[in-house]
């Protein structure tokens, strides 16, 4: 039972965000999911995707993107049919991008089971990925919504976390146990409690349920949202598609969908975890893509390199070089630099301070040069 | 008598060295010297010149320096006459450079005091630095060899130190003192103890004296050295100078003035030495471009620029950019940094390493790419 796939599950790949704490190798215009921003020789978006046809076959996964990606999402994957491409004309955050394809999803295969799976998320061990899915996607059966959260291997600052309850004993997802609670990203004390305590997992933002369990929590939680979302899934395969989103789509509002079905879900005790005995990282920021990188065990020089390592030359130095220019890179007797050098951008700062890149991009928005976004 | 500008005098100016720790900014092709490497608006050639010509006229300035560099110092110097250029096919250091024009000079105007100033150092307050010399030109008319010692600003582990001793009552060269001893570079407690005793100035290497003056004291020190250079010197103005040259110059010794000159006469009591009260720096590396960058006021920002400013972003760093690019430089989080972005290379490091640049330019020669040296 577990072996094999099951045919009622679809996967949604929402691919937005531009990434702003990975500038300048992501941009507006080319954001991270479009990028090989770990260096793995596949784009983080293309990753995903060989990931989960395995698991669905090529036709259940639907991609949500921004117009503005349309095309380079096509060109990444040539497999993906144009109607499992929902396009956004702006952006609305993962509570519209997965709550509008789970509601096409179930207008067109009433019945089905939607999975949630990040497109600019880096996973290693996609065999233990699949296992810890299927166990999901069984949960979901059953009328939960499932979350999986990753076994941490180090008490980490930079994600949240979930309190693992009591084991749910259900046929086919031996693992799958409540969620006590979420908690926000800790300090490194409570990270540490948190992790040899041994009942918390990382919450990694995977969210599987049926389509209209998802809805209907959803419509609990958010129901002018949930109306909305609704009506345009309506209007999705009918000739009335560009009218009705001109007209709701701006109205639609920004939420993560953690506020508005995986919190509250959790807090009446009807939320599902599948720990996720895999690699995974966010790649949030270059201390995690060095992190990431190191973990691939490419490098054993004492500066990393992305790019070509032949142009790199260090001295009494750690720490990152990504290059994607034709250039020389020299760093002498610096500790965890991080070095990323683009055509017409260079950025240079440590690990420790790798989540103060946004505030980079934020002055770049006043400055004089906006256009290197 | 001090205000005016003593006709004998004639200023030489060794303008060789790679200036391998101001590296990707000094290039073999294109070393420090003819670079505006501290961001002055001329470089450092060219600020020499014109510092000396008020002192010297232009026709008693005359230049040592490689055959490569030829057509570069013309350019920057146009006002040099041909006479005036010693042309060297390899560096054979300081001894050969100096002592080879002071042999030149002493045949073309016998009687001559000839002074040596490094072509890649930077001095402020070029009123104070004429007066300086005026002094020490009057201090060699009466035998001396001299030395113009820097009066320190910082307790600087950079330079090496003179040690001043008995006042010489010279008339017209009041400051002129003897030398007690020339020190090496010092670590930090000792240096804060010279510049506490008010007693020890910068070595800054300049060194003045009547030709034959030198060029005894060199034939007392390195006999077959000044032979050599003295039969160049004999043929120089003549059909013979290319033969001669070709045929002595490959067995002349690379030896540095301060040996076989400058220490020899400082224990003999035959060396004085002028105190400057003028800013200087030997720009030796980046710490020094960021410390004459900063002296000279340009900045009041947390990290300073050489470059179009605006094209620079920082937030909480500190340290310099220096830029010949158009791209953005971005720098976060980061202390006492130092960045050179050049359009074929790129340096990282910090000010307490900006030393090791000389290991990254001996990687270099051994890597790929010694193109970019």
């Amino acid at each position: 039972m577990l072996a094999s796939n099951p045919d009622h599950f679809y996967a949604v790949i929402p691919a937005g965000g531009a990434g702003s704490r990975l500038w300048p190798l992501s941009r507006a215009g080319r954001p991270k999911f479009l990028r090989d921003i770990a260096g793995t020789g596949a784009t983080l978006l293309r990753s995903t995707w060989d990931r989960l046809v395995p698991l669905t076959g090529e036709d259940h996964i639907m991609v949500v993107t921004g117009d503005a990606h349309a095309n380079e999402v096509r060109a990444q994957l040539p497999e993906l049919g144009e109607h499992n491409i929902v396009l956004e004309s702006e952006g609305r955050d993962s509570t519209v991008a997965i709550g509008l394809a789970a509601a096409i999803l179930e207008r067109r295969h009433p019945g089905a089971v939607v999975g949630s799976f990040a497109a600019d998320h880096l996973i290693s061990a996609g065999g233990r990925f699949r296992r810890a899915v299927r166990e999901a996607v069984r949960a979901a059966d059953e009328g939960h919504i499932v979350t999986i959260g990753i076994q941490p291997i180090a008490p980490s600052t930079a994600f949240g976390y979930i309190r693992a309850g009591e084991p749910l004993e259900i046929h086919g997802a031996p693992s799958a146990r409540l969620v006590d609670e979420f908690v926000e990203k800790p300090n490194e004390g409570t990270a540490r409690r948190y992790v040899a305590s041994g009942e918390y997992l990382w919450n990694a933002g995977m969210f599987i349920a049926k389509t209209q369990r998802l809805l209907d929590e959803l419509a609990e939680n958010a129901p002018e949202l949930a109306a909305g979302i609704n009506e345009i899934a309506d209007a999705w395969d009918t000739p009335e598609r560009a009218d009705v989103v001109s007209r709701v789509w701006p109205g639609l509002e920004k939420i993560a969908i953690d506020y508005t079905v995986a919190e509250p879900a959790a807090k009446k005790g009807a939320l599902a975890v599948i720990p996720g005995f895999f690699g995974w990282d966010d790649v949030g920021d270059f201390a995690s893509v060095s992190r990431v990188h190191q973990a691939a065990n490419v490098c054993d020089h004492e500066v990393q390199v992305i790019g070509e390592r032949e142009r790199v030359v260090s001295t009494g130095a750690t720490g990152i070089v990504i290059s994607e220019t034709e250039r020389v890179v020299a760093v002498a007797g610096v500790n965890n630099i991080i070095v990323v050098d683009t055509e017409d951008a260079l950025l240079v700062t440590d690990r420790a301070n790798a989540q103060r890149v946004k505030e980079i991009v934020n002055l770049l928005k006043e400055s004089a040069h906006p256009e290197v976004l």
